[in-house]
């Protein structure tokens, strides 16, 4: 889809960065009304003009990544990583597989990999059914969700509450007792409907239903049903809660508002096993100044048990382990350690990163900066960073080393479950911001497989990964708190 | 989604008519040069004065089915045929009673219904399952092809070849004895593309294949596969052949490349039963001058056995009973019949149309137009044509009376299996055209659901249905041949 383009000749990038950093520093000097200012602005110079002494260095990351040998490289390992594994649910022997796949690959690459064993929720779907039995027979497309009880093993058939928010359940409230509630919210943003996805369970059993069927998370489906985890409440029953497609919640809005009962039968195999053991991948290029120093790149390794994860977040895994394999084929060595840590049970809220931070918190000083990516390798837009103003001017600079390939956009508020802990710490922390309009159509559904992806996009986020990584690593000083 | 808007005043839709169409004509008078284009020059302005008389009717359908009583009807009278019946495959009990369905509410709107019986194909899908089981276990999403034959009851499990076309097939035919073979075309449009799907299995059966598996005829997919019908070939052998998701033909074709042996098991209950009992439904408005002279509109009434059959065709069938129930209730009646016909199995290969066609095509000189709607109710962008130059000329002038809904644009090439015979003919044929660019996301899919469709556009489809039908039954002459 994307449109090859011819590398740019090095003398002119570095008279760019030349041009539109370094000469307006010095212009502006002059103008500085007191000498504070003037030793602010005069480190602020110094910094823009180290940032910029990487333009050579960002240009051949940049070459090798999207235009040289390594061209289509991530996408391909991506390809072979979720063509052989498949998705890797947490507890299962596939997350495992995928463990020593990339314990593998990233050592064969010479990176210096270990394991940090984690315990993980162990989850299983088991067999799944849902059908309307009334008015008529209809087949309903479900997905129950992460650590949703089961039902008896004869199932559960009852008649249908329909509500399309938690304020019409608490109006129709006397309604729900020995009922199945199906939320028909409708879709405004991820952030703010999976909290029907995550609460609708433990709401609706407060008023006495006995199942949630939940419309799934998602602006547009091809009868598509979403899973995702949700969360019982302490204290309250734990009834079965599933997901079903935006057109079964519909059909059964539209047939409810006609006055007809609605009864459903649903059958969950559902059941949480004692929780497993699993791990952490680390993968390392250690500094040569300041090993314990660290930039941490990540994205997580487990998915959810359906589609093929290849997007969620098999893309963010692959560009973090490829940022250091891009470094690595160049001879380059940083002056503070770049590590890449694939997380394990992301998708059971952050399991092996919430383990890595009380582990490593301790060090907390030694982490220059954590970037993560767990929404998607589309075409990159920005890097959201999280930090104090003062990193965000370095950041600035940095990223106008990625002019070749039109991505110096830097942009307010990292996000990401899996380095939250160490932002919130103080820890300035980064994440890709890519073209994600149709993230949501795809996130934990059969649909999250390789045909989502491509090369290019792909390649473009290993680039914006490396510079960044190792820019920030080798930098004569941290990135300010 | 679409935007209302005020009915414009009725003499400034008068005014723009009389200027648009009647005086260039009669401008264009005095510079014809002989008194046989004057005579041609005549008839045209009177023709066009003819139809511009239609401006204020034309106004009042327009009215009643976008902005007055009839706003949304068209969307909820599919919604409840579609959420009571569901989907309705050739042969099935559904299909009966939407049968039944129809004739009560067309009968209830008071219009002249009655059923011509039709004997049509049987095909049962029964179960189904295909299963990736080298080089590791993986679930395929199929659908089995109407006509297809089962597979033996402990199904077939063999050695994949993945080829990319008709034409690698047969590079490769010797490594194809004994195998499924895949097919991973690309989708190019639904008119090419849908070769693979037709033929597919026959061309695989002639060098040796035991069955076929097929990409889905669709440019997008979220795992989903489509059905449809496809054609096995006189005297070649009879193989099981079933439709795979784009995301699994990728897969495989991907794991074919990198040389890794693929084993798929499949299953297929699929089988052929006696043909079935069945009925094209019929309503009309009986013209009060010519009765016996018809324009005919039509959708059909049959689906494939997955999603509810809202797009293909409720929603033409829909339209097609609603533009008699406009007209009938502004109490209009034309001077010639307006016929709606539902057919039944149009998705086994017309089968209902053509029988229709050989039993009244005795009658061809009285039929004045006939009209199909079977591409989806999306917004309506123009009306396709297939007739002489001089049909096409009144044709233009009735488009003209949409244009207080911007719907004046007449194209080349009427489309319709279900009217094909009668255009072949020399029946002039019309078809709606409307903004069909995912059309084929959903065809034939779980996908084909109320979710796609929107009030707003089926009411403006209903008006151009009922305006194009109304006029040209009612004018002084039948449509040139």
């Amino acid at each position: 889809m994307a449109q090859g383009r011819p590398p740019l000749a090095l003398s002119s990038i570095s008279l760019f960065i030349f041009l539109s950093i370094v000469l307006p520093l010095h212009d502006c000097l002059p103008h500085s009304p007191g000498s504070l200012l003037k030793d602010a602005a005069q480190k602020a110079s110094d910094m823009a003009v180290e940032v910029a002494g990487y333009v050579d260095v960002a240009k051949q990351i940049i070459d090798l990544a999207v235009y040289g040998a390594a061209q289509n490289r991530s996408y391909r390992r991506l390809a072979d990583f979720t063509d052989t594994i498949g998705n890797r649910v947490s507890g299962s022997h596939n997350l495992d597989k995928a463990i020593k796949y990339m314990y593998t690959a990233m050592s064969q690459d010479g990176l210096d990999v270990h394991l940090e064993p984690v315990k993980i929720p162990h989850w299983v779907r088991g067999k799944e059914t849902a059908e309307m039995v009334l008015p008529r027979t209809k087949n309903l497309a479900i997905l129950g969700l992460g650590s949703s009880v089961g039902t008896p093993p004869e199932g559960i058939e009852a008649e249908v509450l329909v509500v399309q928010s938690f304020d019409e359940l608490k109006v129709r409230a006397s309604e729900a007792a020995g009922k199945i509630v199906v939320f028909n919210q409708p879709f405004v943003s991820y952030g703010e409907t999976v909290a029907y996805r995550a609460y609708g369970a433990s709401e609706a059993a407060k008023v006495g239903a006995v199942a949630t069927l939940i419309r799934s998370i998602t602006p547009f489906s091809i009868n598509s049903p979403h899973t995702g985890w949700q969360d019982y409440q302490d204290g309250v029953k734990r009834i079965p809660t599933a997901c079903i497609t935006v057109e079964d919640a519909e059909l059964m809005f539209r047939i409810s508002r006609r006055g007809q009962k609605i009864v459903v039968r649903l059958m969950m195999g559902a059941t949480t096993l004692p929780d497993a053991d699993s791990f952490n991948t680390v993968a390392e290029i250690v500094g040569w100044q300041h090993p314990e120093q660290v930039v941490l790149l990540s994205g997580h390794l487990d998915s959810w048990d359906v589609g093929q994860g290849a997007m969620d977040d098999g893309g963010g895994a692959i560009i973090s382990w490829e940022a250091l394999s891009i470094i690595k084929d160049l001879g380059l060595r940083p002056r503070r350690t770049l590590r890449t840590v694939l997380w394990t049970a992301e998708e059971q809220g952050g399991v092996g990163a919430q383990q890595y931070y009380n582990l490593h918190k301790v060090n907390m000083s030694n982490y220059n900066l954590v970037m993560e990516s767990d929404l998607g390798t589309f075409t990159p837009v920005a890097l959201q960073f999280t930090g104090s103003n003062a990193a965000r001017k370095v950041m600035e600079q940095v990223l106008k080393l990625l002019a070749p390939i039109n991505t110096t956009k830097l942009e307010t508020h990292g996000e990401g479950t899996d380095i939250s802990p160490w932002m919130q710490a103080g820890v300035p922390g980064a994440s890709l911001h890519v073209a994600d309009n149709k993230y949501f159509w795809f996130h934990h559904s059969e649909g999250d497989t390789m045909t989502v992806q491509n090369p290019r996009d792909m390649d473009l986020c290993t680039a914006v990964w490396a510079v960044v990584a190792y820019v920030v690593a080798d930098l004569q000083d941290m990135l300010p708190r």
